[in-house]
């Protein structure tokens, strides 16, 4: 007999689980050998099905809503806990999906009550490492400016994510897909700034509908949006390996899931083609979830629903054009977020990500013949 | 040298015009020989040009919204009228656009100030010939009972709008379509009701957004809503001309415009297919807007765009399936508001709405030989 | 240390994998705990990576297809065998996705040649239990005759598939929509025939373009096809518990993945919405892929990418609809064919397709205490 | 009485007019005061009603397509004329919309036949005035060279056209919109090469079905092509005023209708917003169908279904983004065409395009008081 070894099985917390990014991960979990939901909150949701709002779901979990996965702020140290709340200290993992803004502050919560486990916050406020970021976008101090330093932007292709890392603070979407299209330009000598042009799905609104996901204006159409000011810029700036001047068109475009961009790029004179092609295969060779094209630009298709990002790279004299591509609710938010997981337990980055379940079983079957 | 004879340019003023009803109207005027566009109002776009709320109409028109061009209710012999609002004398025709359960209010100030001209409710306030439906919907007193018998429901293929009306209560889109497949069945002997399964695009929301149109949650989605229950079965039951049972699903669909459905039909033993065609064929000989395909349904896309409403017809032995497909926007609102004027103006239906210019200079051209 | 216990990992092999169903096989075998993918066929794809076809596989396999994986027709004792095509001893399940009419032969080269494993018949070729099927459809002769009353028709909510089949003909997607919405029925008294309305997506047309697949043609379009003539309803007759009448009309919607329908039903008077609940309920009440809605109907998002079918009912008076939905790619093709092969083997029909893969490990955790 | 003075209506035929473009000239054709369809060709309708392969306008015409109305090639002075062919000295205007390739060979035939009115050729075959476009591209010699000098590229905002023009290259669609987002740029500094990229709807691909616009590959993917190759550079680079150095990224979107694209541009220093805005300004200030946007991009839906091309501009230092955006089968095919017609034929460029009938016949109203 065969066996798939797991040494534990970890349990894993979601907060404000009742969006696009808690669907994906719970999804993402029942796949993964070593990891399992145990507990999710939602206020609005609180005593219902996950799913109530997630009906895709249905018949593959009982599991309910929780009001807060949370302790109660303010007193961690009370004699009297809300008896609604799960217990944090039965959690390994909490993946906090608050909207940006409150991000830090639960991560601080969590901290000042002696979580021990591994948090991953999807909000954009531990992303930088000042406080400027947060204090300019949303016109208050930081609330927990002491984390900065702590937490380890969780993009994994560019900065490594070592075992043990307890803070994760995991990319926005189109800052994962520009920072992994640009960062391999360190390497090469341009003239000019890149001009980026890139396009999102409208699940990049959240679960919440808007004018702007208002299918008749929506379907169809193309409109751009905080030209130039997108904050995922600042952040793209912050976090590649060195200065790339660069101008960013954020679109909205007529589907629901992916990011399908283009990075335009004068090359000086002196670079050739195949400096461009060993400058991306240095950058990706060791990186199970980046997949680079040689002389084609990548299909927004082909990320849909993997944890990849694509890059696809075509040169003509000193134009070069790097087209990118992913999945802004995975390798964008949540399967990023298992990819850091992985990372910061120790184990392979692939793990309930890429590859088949039963060839786990086989691999240990070899390794123990 | 050939002239297009047009004995008077004719006025129409639109309320609530900011709308997806009230765009197309615009651009139907735009098309008409004998009508134009005289003033629009809104009291969200109070002061600001058409194409501040219908882009695409930008550079055709320069016409500002007036706040309503409605008299101030309540008192119609003010001496100090308010200067902004037009002078209702100046309209020929007024179409009203009003949320359900506000038209026959809008219709009653008009009436009350003298208004003398063609009116329009695009509202279902005035569809039916009893208040039970107004009041069973909005639960409270239908505001003017007293015009039910005087408004006449403006589907001109089952009942003529008469040269001479001044009130007309323009159809539902649904039931529209639903009476123009079901009403030649009158003259043919059903074993059992009749089911009809109707799917509209996202436009029939309105231009405000909300849940069900959600992009993420209407693209590639089927969505059924007040199954059985839908206020248009009623207006159906009432208008057609005789009694047919049927049951309905509405249905919301993934696109922007348009109402397609199937009417399945189980027919008397007696009924021969020879029956069936003679009963269409009899329905719509003289109907421009009903466009017949025998022994095929229609596609959606046939009617799209256009003021007509397509009609298939598909039987095999004692069963029928009876395919409709209009344009929510045209058919269902806008261009049957146009060919409901067009009948009460005494002109030709069509004017405006089939047939080309130019053939009309040609038509005058041979007359005048 | 916990372990997962795989007492045997099986090897599939699939025979025309380069379409959509191949596609999804090969995604459901990667996550199968006790399945794996052992080789794929296809002419036109030989020789070539996977991920040629499936370009979203790249980076999550290697395998590269061959260009068959049955043994060369007509000399099953050759002594020189293709030597590029797989040992179909080394396999323990088959899974045939040929076109329709090109399956039947393909099951009989493979007994020919003595496989003894499992084989799943994607065609039509084998789910009726006449050659008349057969015939009326193709104009010539059933290949392989002998073997229609050896397969076992693949929906298990409505005939078991007993441990240690060995011939399986998986159900077409219509039909399992249209059986699973309609079986209930037959311990209700009708008032004449069920009318049918089901849509389907694009994918259900297969990966070649064709003119029923042209953007802008499919793009917000509905088309009626087959009307009152698909193949799928003389499936569903036959399959059916007893006798229902009923009438479809098939249509082509404009989105990718899913079929949705409706079924409406008169009633007979004697009939109360207890009656019918019970009998949806009893119907279902085992069976893990049928999602029962009572009082609503199911939107096709709720089943798209998932192996479930909803089923929603609601009744009023002697009016009762039938709400269906499923994707035509899952329970609809592959993940049907993954339940079918579940059951051949003994294991738990959900195995792979439901549950999460860590409670598997858990639940032997509990187990072993 | 007023009238709509017509001096005469000029009739028009459309070769190969069963496609995109051809369905698009009869519905402006139908909209015109001073144009009317007389004919239209199409090799594999002939015979059949407009309507067979343009179902929309079933119910407004009921011409029927010719084989084709060109004069039998070879014979110009045969005695015995195809009978069925329209005599084009009964034409006004011809408007060939050839495959790219066959147009420049049909103009000739026409000339040498003794054409004599205006001939617009929707064909990239005379819109260079060079023969290497056509040979690199078609790797034959150019069929009628002569051609190119005499030919105008029918692109009015940037090369007038003429009263008494007889013969018109009318422009791509892509070209159409690039060169009218880059051509202010002639003055104003540039430091680098102009980055564009551009997506176009699947209309783009043609009324055939193509792997391109398969359904499933085309919904919800973007998918770049010819990068850096496309044709239409060309065509750019030779009617742009001056030299402006760009790169191109083509690409096709999910939808049907309109080109969408963005232009980034790095400024010299020296360029100050108010130079950028007023070169804009001064390119478009007399240009009808030029609506300019300052400080925002245009959303594509704004110009489908609309003969207007939209451009709009931000600047930020150096840094500036033009966005453009057109209906493809209308300013970027079939009104171009009108528009170029209209000034051929010495009318307001507006005619029959933009304003209403109704204000004709009031602007007649006035001038005659």
């Amino acid at each position: 007999m065969t066996y798939l070894p797991v040494e534990k099985v970890f349990r894993v917390g979601i907060e404000h689980g009742a969006g696009y990014v808690g669907r994906e991960l719970i999804g993402l979990l029942q796949q993964h050998p070593a990891l399992m939901l145990a507990t999710v909150g939602s206020r609005s949701m609180a005593g219902k099905m996950l799913s109530a709002s997630h009906p895709a779901l249905r018949g593959t979990t009982d599991l309910e809503f929780t009001a807060s996965i949370l302790p109660t702020s303010g007193d961690p140290d009370s004699n009297h806990p809300d008896s609604s709340r799960p217990d944090i200290d039965d959690l390994d993992i909490i993946v906090l999906c608050a909207a940006h803004g409150d991000g830090a502050s639960q991560v601080a919560t969590l901290l000042e009550h002696g979580f021990e486990g591994v948090i991953v916050d999807m909000s954009c406020d531990l992303r930088s490492g000042s406080v400027a970021a947060f204090e300019d976008r949303f016109s208050r101090p930081h609330p927990a400016a002491n984390l900065l330093q702590e937490a380890v932007y969780g993009l994994p292709e560019i900065h490594t994510v070592e075992q043990g890392t307890r803070l994760i603070a995991n990319p926005g979407c189109f800052a994962t897909g520009i920072i992994l299209a640009l960062n391999p330009l360190n390497h090469i000598k341009l003239d000019g700034p890149v001009a980026v042009t890139a396009i999102t799905g409208a699940s990049g609104s959240g679960a919440r509908h808007q004018a702007t996901t208002h299918f008749p204006d929506r379907s169809g159409n193309m409109r751009a949006y905080n030209v130039f000011e997108h904050q995922h810029a600042r952040e793209v700036n912050e976090h590649l390996d060195g200065d790339i001047a660069f101008s960013f068109v954020p679109v909205s475009g007529p589907w629901t899931r992916g990011i399908w961009g283009t990075a335009l790029v004068n090359l000086s004179n002196s670079v050739s083609p195949e400096d461009v092609v060993a400058a991306f295969d240095h950058a990706y060779s060791g990186c199970p979830f980046v997949r680079l094209h040689k002389n084609s630009l990548p299909e927004l298709h082909y990320s849909v629903g993997t944890p990849f990002c694509d890059i696809g790279i075509i040169q003509s004299g000193s134009q070069l054009v790097i087209g990118f591509a992913l999945d802004n609710l995975l390798k964008g938010a949540a399967s990023q977020a298992i990819q850091n997981i992985n990372c910061a337990m120790g184990w392979d980055e692939k793990t309930g990500l890429i590859g088949s379940v039963a060839s786990l079983a086989i691999a240990t079957e070899e390794a123990t013949l």
